[in-house]
């Protein structure tokens, strides 16, 4: 590939927006060509708009790119969305219905019966119901998103177990990070020395969210799966990495060594294809009793794994296991990145 | 009461026993005579001997104190006991069978057939398992105990469930404070901004206290009881105050508002007989949304409330919803403490 | 004194706001008789308005009482303020105008001439100066200050060494907690494991607020105090306390022992007359050689009482030490109500 | 260089020993081929005696590898230690006897009057002390050290500033992490939301060890800078990274612009050399008003960049300013590594 293929970021200046900058740097594909973000931002260069929040410098290039205005003229034909839920559902239409491609992180339109919910290791066929989207059939533009950060380790971690053994039941508690909330988000005061038994609408998202990316495609729309499903959600003092508790009713037996190669050897079409943000191994686990850990194992595959560990007998259910997802990377913005690189080889960028 | 009772302290310098030494300070019944620990405290006064850790001052009378050899001589007949599960394993049957009422928090012997295993607000008939004793029968001494602080929360708030409801089926994570590990336990470099999913035969204990401490005494044994039971224990960057996030089944149909009602109302023989370390509520529903949390909570009732908040129903079993409990003394010292009260009104402190 | 002085809280929904509502609950003079904040909680019940971030309960009387509109009109005579600066610079002299006895904590009027910016141990005759403004002359109105959360702990202990001793110089490097920036102040993101070695206008206020809380009376204003002052200022990861290495040269020799008898043994008229929130002892000298920490001693004296440890030899000054003061409560809402309680026994209350 | 120079690592397991191993890994002169720790360790597999803290891998070649006796007896000839002081004070001269060339992060031998303290961009000349040795004569080992974590980002820092403008006074306060107290360390109970106003010893080192860095090589020993020093040192809640503020009296008038420039273009010998482990820049002035931090910048130039911010005028000294620098990596392995590099290419290892 010669060219590459340039890419505009909505919402750019925040924290999801700052991880696609970071995560586009060097990316063989894409490459950056126009930031947006709210209008207090626009026209001034994008290290002064954004309060860069990460531990790697700002791209030179893009630093000094001036944010333009969210709206489709001037926008190039892919766009990365990182927008609050509520400005969301009015500016991505927009931008689809404009003839974007639009790769997003927000919730807005992620449980709309004609929108995909992708992850590419999961359910790639998905990406097919784009085709149903008025706008695709208008201009060419359409919407694909990409799940909750706390409900994308949990489906990465069990897809392979209900692929293999079947899923029933699953239970989730989860201990998430703060930069889950962006920025500012959650306050010091709030977390310093403290748990929030409390995500504004979370535990909805990944209990509906699950139940699709798990579901089949039919036609124009996807049966939901319909496995048990109940999740608990926790802010702790974290800075990145969601950690989950999950328990979980196969409706096969299996022995735990069957479950960990069924984890260990999970490989699918981003693997197959070597798309350029796909981690070499989407599901580690780690034989260590304590592990994973946020501070150890939150970057593994450059946060694009999901570690998981301590499988052994539940109780209630069959299993019991701690899953860990980097939630700004495989949560965010790499999931969408992961989308991206997904519909370019399914030939939907162009 | 004219006299106070004098009472020694087992394991008196470590994190518990220092909560002994603070709570005892201004017992109506009981004051503080003796203090054992290791043999490198011996003959050193607390005051130096103790790494205090406690927010308050050390009460002056304790301060110049000397630390007395761990054994039964010239200790008095009323012992709180602190030990490590390894030692106290050896330590907490010689002091019993020297005639001693010991009154622990160890784990070493919980689960012994002829120990009772005692939350006064639950189970306090379970006490009588003393009388089965062979300490008892010789020379007048015996063991009671209290569960793991992290059992001890979830308890608290399923016993009244189960005596409204029946209780068929219990799930439980918890997101446990670092004082449970004593001192200096968990290091800060593998805390802060961390998360470690396990903590040593946390589980373990956490599932089988549960089941006996809500089993029915049947002569000279407990018949455990038997619903289902499974427990996930992480550890947390938070100072006191275990949370857990609880799901259950129930045998009988319940209303939310009647659940909660029957958590705030629950009253128990503690309350009735007005002993000095009851909490007025053992169990307090919050109202707010997004509580309890344990910068806010933890200290209900003296620490010794526990709140819970967040029921809604679960989409597995039938109600989920979270609890807070401070560890070290509602979970440790307070327990043992209402356990030696509970002892004093039943006649067995002599 | 039968009945109690109402007094209204100006910014009542903030940190410091709060800090007045509880402090004022069982106060044997002031009870709370109005509440203002900005437009956005006019009317609401003070309970819903506040988000309230303190660990003891909301008083019951203010819980349901209705948020006034910020305006002198139906306001009780003794106001405390705790505004945004900008805000206050044009609030606070508006009910001056109209007849109140304004005592802030914001920094708007502390540094203005005719303005007594005082803590009442250390320079209780500034008060004087209210006499000199124009509100009071007009209408009886005045406003009072009390100095930054960061210079009050520096300033009462190096009070007693300049009456003493003489001060020649005094550096400070401050280490101060998030509730000093108020809620939501510092994000989560920004602390969590980190040192920001800023803090917007802290150390301007240090420099110079200490000087004229030190400084002399004189007529209509105060001759600054002329001594080297130096002074940095960083936050760190703790909630409330602000700890302060301090390095000084004094003007004449001192023994240690003599320093340290210094402060321990300073009393000052708060103390002499025993207003209600004055510290039995404002500055105490803690001996081990690791204190004073926030963890033990930022609720010493109910947090009024400054804390003060390793005194030693400097190797460039003469002496340096350790300071530790409440940010929020002797640091701002307990400094007000002492100035309060001083004003009232003067005689400026009515 | 075809073949890689074998080296010892004294204290493998420890934190420093981990950070050694980590930054071996890929060196282009050194590989590890020998490991030594404590007697509890002996026979182990490196993999199985660390409890390896670190968040990158352990290397496999050394994961597997045997610990051995700390012995000099099969040991390499350059040897890599970090010790305990104590042990260190025993261990080192055993190694230097036995032939060895001892290049050492330990405190024990570092003002000893024979051997160099050395930060190669400061003082590489200090190194030809080594030759006073007696352990050099007799069998040709030696020892080297490098300063104590607090003290080598200070001397970074003002060694252009005394090299160009001379160097009359420095005073230091420091909020140091709690990696620079080892594994397990500081206790999470004793740091979370606190600050610790003491290090043991810490103050004493910092002050006389930057004389002595600072000082002049004349002929068998050193004269010690004659500026005057002061150090404050704190405990704070960080992972990794030591924060200081920072005072000095120059013997010159500079302006800010010409420090900063000093600082951003001192370049020395390793820069000069080429050094596999020196940084481009040794110290980098950051000019966003609230930096450096040890969030973002603690890993500056791979973690041996010493990064410097906030210069302003100071009230009592001329200028004060802000330092960060890493404490294991250049304020420990990284420094010791950088310290062999030095002398290899002076030809003292072999």
């Amino acid at each position: 590939m010669d060219t590459k293929i340039p890419v505009g970021i909505l919402g750019a200046t925040g924290i999801v927006g700052q991880r696609f900058v970071q995560m586009l740097e060097h990316h063989p594909w894409f490459e950056v060509a126009w930031l947006a973000a709210s209008d207090r931002s626009e026209g001034r260069p994008y290290a002064e708009a954004a309060r860069w929040k990460l531990k790697t410098a700002i791209p030179k290039q893009v630093a000094e790119m001036r944010v333009a205005p969210a709206s489709p003229e001037g926008a190039p034909k892919v766009i990365f969305a990182a927008l609050d839920a509520s400005i969301a559902a009015e500016m991505e239409p927009r931008f689809a219905e404009a003839g974007c491609a639009v790769i997003t992180n927000s919730s807005a339109l992620r449980m709309q019966r004609d929108v995909p919910l992708v992850i590419p290791e999961v359910n790639h066929d998905h990406v097919k119901l784009l085709e149903c989207q008025a706008w695709r059939k208008k201009s060419g533009g359409f919407v694909v998103t990409n799940p909750n950060c706390s409900a994308i380790g949990l489906v990465i971690a069990v897809a392979p177990l209900q692929h293999a053994f079947g899923l029933d039941t699953v239970m989730v508690v989860t201990m998430q990070a703060v930069s889950g909330a962006g920025y500012p988000g959650v306050a010091s005061l709030d977390i310093l020395g403290n748990v929030i038994p409390y995500i504004s609408k979370e535990e909805e998202k990944m209990e509906e969210e699950t139940r699709k990316l798990l579901g089949q495609l039919n036609g124009s729309g996807i049966v939901m799966a319909s496995f048990g499903m109940s999740a608990q959600c926790n802010r702790v003092a974290v800075e990145d990495g969601h950690t989950e508790s999950v328990s979980v009713k196969l409706k096969k037996k299996a022995k735990p060594e069957e479950i960990i190669a069924t984890w260990n050897e999970f490989r699918s079409l981003p693997q197959e294809m070597k798309l350029p943000s796909a981690p070499e191994q989407p599901v580690q686990y780690m034989t260590p009793s304590d592990r994973p850990q946020p501070r150890f194992d939150v970057e593994a595959g450059n946060g694009m794994t999901t570690t998981v560990g301590r499988l052994r007998p539940c109780g209630v259910l069959d299993w019991k296991f701690t899953v860990l997802s980097h939630n700004t990377i495989r949560g965010a913005a790499g999931a969408a990145l992961l989308n991206a690189e997904l519909l370019k080889v399914q030939g939907y960028l162009g």
